[in-house]
């Protein structure tokens, strides 16, 4: 099986001109075949804001009504997306920003309003990700961009978690690919305590990752990253490693086992 | 030679969502190969306004500052692409939204700023067109639907004419095939008188454009839509119609000859 890399960046990086440009760097000098997801990052948070429009939040999660649909489609897809794309194209690769709708490579459904209505979320599987028309990009040398937008088939955009588009993009190419999936983002990796660089657990498994949990060492934002990352080593992918960016041609990080 | 139909439509269908929907099913329902390429509308110059960006304008004509660029880049590649692809995926057309960035579709040079700076605006040229990505995306059935925005392949994004951006496709992809191009917008087609839509001029050489053009008869914003469907026909597209985009189907517009 051919080798693919299946990266996806975290908006912290997305903000930092320097840092992206640097890590964007590294991702055209990784080698082989390979596929980016990005973040979104604070843009779309202070646009909303200087547009009056108000982020509504139940549980602590930010539910996406019309308005906020809009902003993120037009930050993520237009802004985000074109910039990386050009910027890719300056250092000599040849990338295709894309968007869930775009030739329906992610297809998705939007989460059931009941019991709470997070507004125009959309929940991708891996079953359903456009494979074939992603290899035959990858196949010709065509760099494949996504942002964290999708669409549910029937003419709406959804704003959709983009570690869960990596993971189902990851999932749905090892069936023809031998792919590895990396979580870049502003961190080593995880860490024993999130404050100190230096406590990075160099490798874990499922069993290992529950007991942390049980200790609070894991907890927030990483849960679903990891949970996501096992589900697709448990489903096909050969390997999952969460890293900072500035590490991704070293692949220092936290590397992960079943 | 397989035929292919190239369409822009004009920015004043775009902002009318009724119109939009009805001319997307007619533009679905045109048989055989097809592009789309698509203006701005007005979201953009209302964005502008309610983020407090003042459009400098010269001559007539509005530059494209910095922040005038990150706007029409949300808007025309965020915003208005995805929602156009989102709908015609739903009624069946398998679209994909690019910019000219996009796999290098549409390589641009960034217009000299002397005498006037218009800021980030890129004139295309028909040579640079990427005419291998675009066909064989059409031959596998996928429907390219561009925005207005390219780059000039060092990492700048440009604001470009879409009307330049149908000639220049449609020029290029005439090598390849025998290419129709429709300039779909709010009137009949070029009229006589502007406020009379019973006066349209149904066909129209190169010399009889002149003479109108003398006359005043034909003024404005029509004029360099002239000039590009001019171009194209001398250059190897099969055929250019100015028309409404409601009589597509019907092909009822004023056809244009050298």
């Amino acid at each position: 099986m051919k080798k693919l890399s299946i990266i996806k960046i975290g908006g912290n990086i997305i903000d930092n001109p320097e840092a992206l440009n640097a890590f964007l760097s590294d991702f055209h000098q990784l080698e082989g075949r390979k596929l980016l997801i990005h973040g979104g990052g604070v843009l779309a948070t202070k646009m909303a804001k200087e547009l009056g429009i108000e982020s509504q939040m139940i549980q602590g999660r930010r539910v996406t009504d019309e308005g906020t649909l809009k902003i993120v489609t037009m930050v993520y897809a237009g802004w985000i997306n074109k910039n990386i794309v050009a910027s890719l194209q300056k250092i000599g690769c040849n990338a295709i920003g894309l968007s869930g709708a775009d030739a329906n490579c992610i297809p998705s459904k939007r989460r059931n309003p009941v019991p709470i209505d997070f507004g125009f979320v959309g929940d991708p599987s891996p079953d359903a990700i456009n494979v074939d028309f992603l290899s035959q990009l990858i196949e010709n040398d065509i760099t494949p961009v996504f942002c964290a937008i999708t669409h549910d088939e029937n003419g709406l955009l959804l704003n959709t978690n983009a570690d869960t588009i990596a993971y189902s993009l990851a999932t749905a190419l090892s069936k023809k690919y031998d792919t590895s999936l990396y979580y870049c983002f502003e961190k080593e990796g995880v860490l024993k305590d999130i404050n100190n660089p230096n406590s990075l657990i160099s490798t874990m498994n499922k069993q290992e990752c529950e007991a942390y949990k049980e200790q609070g060492i894991i907890a927030d934002g990483m849960i679903p990253k990891l949970d996501n990352s096992f589900k697709a080593i448990e489903n096909g992918v050969s390997e999952v490693i969460i890293l900072h960016a500035k590490n991704l041609l070293k692949k220092y990080g936290t590397i992960l086992s079943v």
